[in-house]
């Protein structure tokens, strides 16, 4: 909360903005085109008038976004297409390079790091703070990293040399080191003093942390602590310590819990001797947790990562392959299963217009479970205790969707067929397959998770190649038995 | 942040205070079960004996739940299965019952709601401020919210019946009151003995707002400039003009993208006529974000709510049947596209066990294109201008798709059945029904959006609609043509 984002704009509609460069750049490439197609040679009168209005319109396109917040240009630069992406890119102040690199997702970073020089690259990245450097470096040249790592002060170098120690997921990458700490034994107005001389203080400082003379972390002293009481109190006195504290260990899903519970806006990261090592801040958790679930609605669609999306096809693709390469291999396991039954099918032909039926709403079912244990997960709610009570819910589920559905579908068959067996046999096999389905639907993401594997990723293709060959076995098996 | 706070004991895992609260309970319920086993006559001494000892583990447990923050009991009762979670919620202090009923989902609150008197209702609900009352308001008897309403205060009164004429998805359903006010044309000093006079700061107030005469919205004073200026400053010269504002029928997902955008921790909301009117904070962002996601994540799977995991077979296989019974008419429909080849399978049964193959492939591919489309749009990053490109992007990909998975589909049938022309039959197949997949899994997201409704919710079912029956039609189709 400093001074310098009086200069920075704020928008209620970022995509007003985002309408607005795409029409300027339309004048632009309408431009360029004229230009280009203009193969004949032309009278130099004709040639300045054209650089001149393609100037004008760079220009204008240039003024517009000087104006705006990095973050909103980074939000623009997700939604062109590449060519206008890096014009666009090519013309934003060099002094916002860091921020927006920061913002941007890892897709369209990737294309706009590839577009930079060694040296943009190391201007853009000196000036960010340690834990952003961290966070950009795994994209950025080893060089430039190595240059970067030169230019910092010894202090720094050790930050960042710890920040990029913690792996993606842990407390530790999402810490800053833009932390005030003050000592108990001074009153407010000293702090106060001492605040007043840091002209500006970090985003989100909400609090300063105490510590001792060893910097080790004794408490918080909230900033509006410090506006309500008298100068003269004694930080001790009015130090709140029973207070959360995380660890750069600490898994990051286990912070964002934290702040959501205790409603928090900065937290302190003490290491294992107890000193103050840095802190977390809310806006890092808001991205944190938005990331976090998109990941995980991309994940169970089938993609390995978020994708630009004017990424080029073949890269786009091959983000979808594993995906579509395990559920081809569960289809021809599962034809296989149906192939076993050919002579069954032979003989009554009935049979394979109703399979799809009993695969596909187990599927469905289990998937719904599949989606409540996973939620249970996230939040710790599934003890020893419960998970046996839960199973057993889910099985009543299934047996109650079983006879609702699985009779419904006999029906189905029997109106059509005019066979009270196959009727019959069309309604067992689909009870059958819900209860398969709630068992694997409750079992697989309670085994991923007691393996450390995450739930998210990959139940549903297991799922699916259970509840598909599963169908297609149960029924066609049953009809073999009771109907030929 | 205030003195009260000092009261409250954080924890870093909740999970541990989860576990001891159950072991205390088994404590109890063994017991419980040790007295109800016994229907012989007991001596008195024995009775009294067992009377204290269960009093003794009551005791023990509520001086355990008397020490944890409200949010952590929320968590708690949330994982106990429902007779246990209201013998915790009956050892729960009284004065945390309204916040805890804000924290817990709306799944858990009916059952505890469900479990309180009217006056025990009206007292939870008079704790709270208005913004919390208008959230919980759905879930009470009308009798109790018009008590409350006649307990308050006038100006209080306006608050509720503001805050509760908002829909759920809009900012006037995030905001809040509990904003502090000053005028552009005094000192901080003058600020300063004003927030003195408060004793403690509303949470999250990390700025002040300055408004006119009139109560119109001047800007913000953020309390780190108060903190770092010299006290004779003025406010007006001060204050940051160029500020996000919010208006009460805004989206909520708009404020919340702001939020994240510019790492806001409070944001003014202002009315039509430019009038301060509330606020939102980053703590009801961050709820908003979590419970928005994971309401997608639910919604995909076909739940319509947020299940609580100990709810009734019958009350969760109601969340869970409209989605049940879409598929299976879907499944219906796509059976009788199978019918009517009927004669074709008899001939070719081959045909038979590898169908399910083309329609399960398309329709995962399909789901990852709508993936990456609904992200999209939440983003607000798809314009009329990338739309076009998106689409022949999508259907390179399913051309691709086809040819590489396709190809492996018709190498994999010719070497179970040795015909080459089912080969190639299958092989068209998966390509034509990847961009069957393709087009759909793009436009019947953009058609919703279009139509104001939200893609993530059924775009899945009348995906696999198409896809399955599509996948049948085509296959079978073109086996008819050119197999038999």
């Amino acid at each position: 909360m400093t001074n310098i984002k009086q200069e920075r704009h704020y928008t209620e509609n970022v995509q007003d903005h985002l309408k607005q460069v795409e029409s300027l750049l339309q004048k632009h490439s309408l431009l360029e085109a004229v230009v280009h197609r203009q193969e004949l040679p032309r009278n130099d009168r004709h040639d300045l008038l054209d650089t001149l209005v393609h100037k004008q319109h760079i220009a204008e396109l240039k003024r517009f976004l000087d104006n705006l917040h990095p973050a909103d240009i980074a939000y623009i630069l997700e939604a062109l297409p590449i060519e206008q992406r890096l014009l666009v890119w090519s013309l934003v102040k060099a002094e916002h390079d860091g921020e927006i690199l920061i913002e941007v997702s890892d897709a369209v970073r990737d294309s706009l790091i590839a577009a930079m020089s060694r040296d943009e690259l190391q201007e853009a990245t000196e000036q960010l703070d340690t834990d952003e450097i961290a966070d950009l470096a795994p994209d950025l040249p080893q060089q430039v990293i190595r240059e970067v790592f030169k230019s910092l002060p010894i202090g720094e170098r050790e930050q960042l040399r710890a920040a990029m120690s913690y792996p993606e997921d842990s407390v530790g990458a999402l810490m800053d080191f833009n932390m005030i700490h003050v000592r108990e034994d001074v009153t407010l107005e000293v702090v106060s003093r001492y605040l007043r001389r840091l002209d500006e203080l970090p985003d989100h400082t909400d609090q300063v942390f105490v510590v001792d003379r060893n910097d080790r972390f004794k408490g918080v002293l909230p900033i509006n602590l410090i506006v309500v009481n008298e100068p003269e109190v004694i930080v001790g006195t009015l130090m709140l310590t029973d207070i959360i504290q995380l660890h750069p260990d600490d898994k990051a899903e286990q912070a964002a819990q934290a702040f959501e519970r205790y409603d928090l806006v900065s937290a302190p990261v003490v290491d294992e001797d107890g000193k103050l090592f840095g802190r977390v801040t809310v806006n890092v958790v808001l991205d944190f947790i938005r990331e976090e679930s998109e990941t995980e609605l991309l994940n169970q669609a089938g993609l390995r990562e978020e994708e630009d999306i004017f990424a080029s096809v073949w890269k786009s693709a091959q983000n979808r392959w594993l995906w579509l390469a395990l559920n081809l291999c569960t289809a021809f396991f599962a034809s296989r299963v149906i192939g076993t039954f050919e002579g069954t099918i032979e003989k009554f032909v009935a049979l394979a217009t109703l399979m799809p039926i009993v695969a596909g709403i187990a599927g469905n079912s289990a998937n719904q479970t599949t989606a409540i244990i996973i939620r249970s997960l996230a939040l710790g709610q599934i003890t020893h205790e419960n998970a046996r009570r839960m199973l057993l819910k889910e099985l009543a589920i299934g047996g109650l969707n079983g006879v609702v559905w699985g009779g419904v579908a006999g029906l189905f068959a029997y109106y059509l067929y005019h066979s009270i067996p196959l009727g019959i046999v069309m309604t067992s096999a689909m009870l059958l397959n819900l209860m398969v389905g709630a068992s694997v639907g409750l079992a697989i993401p309670l085994v991923m998770q007691k393996f450390g594997r995450d739930p998210a990723i990959g139940s549903s293709v297991m799922i699916t190649a259970i509840t598909d060959s599963g169908g297609f076995f149960i029924f066609l098996g049953l009809a073999t038995i009771f109907l030929i």
